[in-house]
């Protein structure tokens, strides 16, 4: 027997998929609350616009195209998008002309990557971005866009009666590059420092302290030449305050620090449960300002279900690709990765609700007419109401059991007698009470028993 | 200058994407309403699945992947679905045992072809399912399927205000072969016959009855060996008559026809504007029974926008692929191509409805605080309102402008005065009337004043 399925693809059981949608619902509703608008960009971008931001470790897992029964000579000059902010950048200098600034937009796209196969990891994802392009942006919309993020997630767990509470973290690169100013780290040093800080929720802080190894498996600490162990551990020292009541006598450090400060005391007087984290820097090298990443409370194990930040570069690069004259647009935005997201919770066994398939179900009861079975269900249609009608000669027991493998909660009899009566029975298939109504009262019924039920 | 934009992959600006997703949403909740379930499958599958029921036409537009950095040495074994029915088909072979059958599924994703560039043509689009696939399926459900398809059809011309008429044409391959067997059309000359009918649209009468030159070139009515000129008109005087009335002295073409009479009376019945039309084949050969294509009534160059039909055959040849062992399900479904529709009806200067991308915007008023905006456009938020806040410092004719270009119906201004008085200033941006509201009453006056404009 052969697997069909390609490996690190993941699909969903309908009772699942229903799941993920109202996620997607709720994702939607709050990003346009908040005025975000829509657009989708092809899953394909221009093969130098991708490598062009990819990074390099990015770059290896792109997907490129070929045509198939062509072979190798028919290989695509364009190829699957790895992420959903490099594709905006390249709309926003493709329809300058045509949009409007600050130009607030969402994204909810699938993206691909050639990750090797691990739990958590996959080859398609779907991912639910906002993000602001504008010329002098103000915090304002780092504010917003996290404001967004946080609402949106308070509510999706809400919905999924999820009682964690939920944490954004936040940063800002001008205060750990004005940091590095004052202690003189530079150049390749600067890189080690980002990565260092970086590291500090992946390991103890013993090992921390020591240095932790990178990907090339050299010490990073080792890497940060210009510190000495003193040094480290005064800036440590400061990095592990209460950074909240912070003061810096150095005049550039405290100013760099003011930003983060009103980014936090902006989103605590929302609601938002904010927390400064000077260990949050974000991989990606085109971030320059403001960054952050959201946690489930007390289960950092959890990993980080939503993260972003400020980028003043990006377009710009993009722009110099194209040739074209324009404005060099700052951006910030953030994303929620929705695929990881429901992996996450699904493993943790959190997804528990079960959304029915569909609100009611005509059967086929025996002798009954088809031409009457199919009057009452179309009813039902016709007001909205998401009816299935059973057309298959089978038991009853049989068509209970396709009902519940749906969720569905309301059973409709539209039998020989209750077609004399023009009336049918409806059936609470949970509890298995009864109730005979008259045809021409059955939407409201149907809609009152819904609202109770659902 | 360069474009960045692969060719023959469309992208939306937000004021038109926002219809696509009205669009969208009238679909899914259609085909919801109709008891259908959704289910997404990868956008890949491995290339012996889709390269087994391609066509050779088809296959030549299949998509294969390789890693972009590493080159041809990595070619992937999956590559790009290019419809949804051979996913689904695998889905069921795969889920079977979590299944229930009647398995009644929509899905609702992008699609990838490697077309020749043309007006109309998309090498990505996106296509809208529905199937259902069962253990000896009834035409009960080659009626639903149907019946779903015109009512979303419907109700999604009403919505966009396209007062045009919808037909569904549908024909019975099932009653064609029972043609054929009549006037011992077989082998090559029935390919030919199929080609001839499905011919008959993209041409003039005189020219049908001289036989239309296929893709070969060649004349396809002399592929038609065994039917004499005499027989061919026969026959096509039989596919002319008004055939709703027709009877047949022979009983196995009389049985055959009464499939596709009891269908069209059930559609009929149901209110669906249905028409009976033999010349409707279908190209794809997994075809064995009902097929359908919808028209815009009047105007058949518009091309049909929904089309579908029985296979009999499909589950059992990716099963085989599988090596499972298991039930040879039927299935019966249909899809709108919902990228080609969209853009014939852009193309058609159809899609003139305006929908605002947010409800409100709260402007940024000289000399206002902030925190006053912010709390009056949070409240509207928190109410579901979809609120823009305009945070940059620009003249009012400027953020005018931008509520324009979003089609956004009321402005708000919360100024200094308002936030003494504790109220806000709505302005219905079209008729430009103002009205002073306390924040107490803004949500329920916002609201009310949406329901009228919207």
């Amino acid at each position: 027997m052969k697997n069909l399925i390609p490996g690190g693809f993941p699909e969903l059981l309908p009772e699942k998929k229903v799941i993920e949608n109202s996620m997607k619902d709720i994702i939607k509703s709050n990003y346009e609350k908040f005025g975000y608008v829509n657009i989708e960009t092809p899953s394909v971008e221009l093969n130098e616009v991708l490598t062009s931001k990819g990074g390099d470790e990015v770059s290896k897992q792109i997907f490129g195209l070929y045509g198939l029964k062509q072979g190798a000579k028919d290989m695509k000059e364009y190829a699957l998008h790895f992420d959903l902010t490099v594709p905006f950048a390249r709309y926003v200098v493709e329809h300058e002309n045509e949009l409007k600034f600050p130009f607030k937009r969402y994204q909810m796209q699938k993206v691909w990557r050639g990750e090797r196969q691990q739990r958590g990891r996959f080859k398609e994802f779907t991912q639910c971005d906002v993000d602001v392009i504008g010329d002098n942006l103000g915090i304002e919309y780092d504010i917003e866009v996290i404001h967004t993020l946080y609402n949106t997630i308070k509510d999706m767990f809400e919905f999924l009666k999820i009682n964690r509470g939920i944490e954004v973290h936040i940063n800002n690169r001008k205060f750990i590059d004005a940091l590095c100013g004052f202690y003189d780290i530079t150049g390749e040093s600067k890189k080690n420092f980002y990565e260092l800080l970086d590291s500090y929720y992946k390991t103890t802080e013993e090992e921390f302290l020591k240095g932790k190894y990178n990907s090339d498996g050299e010490q990073i600490k080792k890497g940060l030449s210009n510190i000495s162990g003193k040094k480290f551990e005064e800036i440590f020292e400061i990095l592990k305050t209460d950074i909240s009541d912070l003061q810096f006598g150095d005049k550039n450090l405290q100013e760099n620090f003011e930003e983060v400060k009103k980014t936090y005391d902006s989103l605590k007087s929302k609601g938002v449960n904010v927390v400064f984290d000077p260990f949050i820097t974000r991989g990606l090298d085109y971030y320059t300002g403001t960054v952050f990443e959201t946690f489930v409370s007390k289960y950092f194990d959890f990993g980080s279900i939503c993260s972003g930040g400020r980028y003043d570069g990006l377009v710009g690069d993009i722009r110099k690709l194209s040739g074209k004259k324009g404005k060099n647009y700052g951006g910030v935005g953030g994303s929620i990765g929705l695929t990881r997201l429901f992996a996450r919770l699904e493993d943790s066994g959190l997804l528990e609700k079960n959304i029915p398939l569909s609100d009611a179900i005509v059967l086929n009861v025996p002798n009954s007419n088809l031409e009457y079975r199919e009057k009452v269900g179309n009813l039902l249609r016709d007001s909205g109401i998401k009816t299935d009608i059973y057309y298959p000669e089978a038991k009853l027991g049989k068509q209970f059991s396709y009902a519940t493998s749906k969720n569905i909660p309301l059973g409709i009899f539209a039998g020989e007698e209750e077609e004399k009566n023009n009336s049918v029975k409806v059936k609470d298939l949970d509890n298995r009470d009864s109730f005979e109504i008259e045809t021409n009262d059955l939407v409201k019924f149907i809609e009152n028993k819904l609202k109770k039920i659902l």
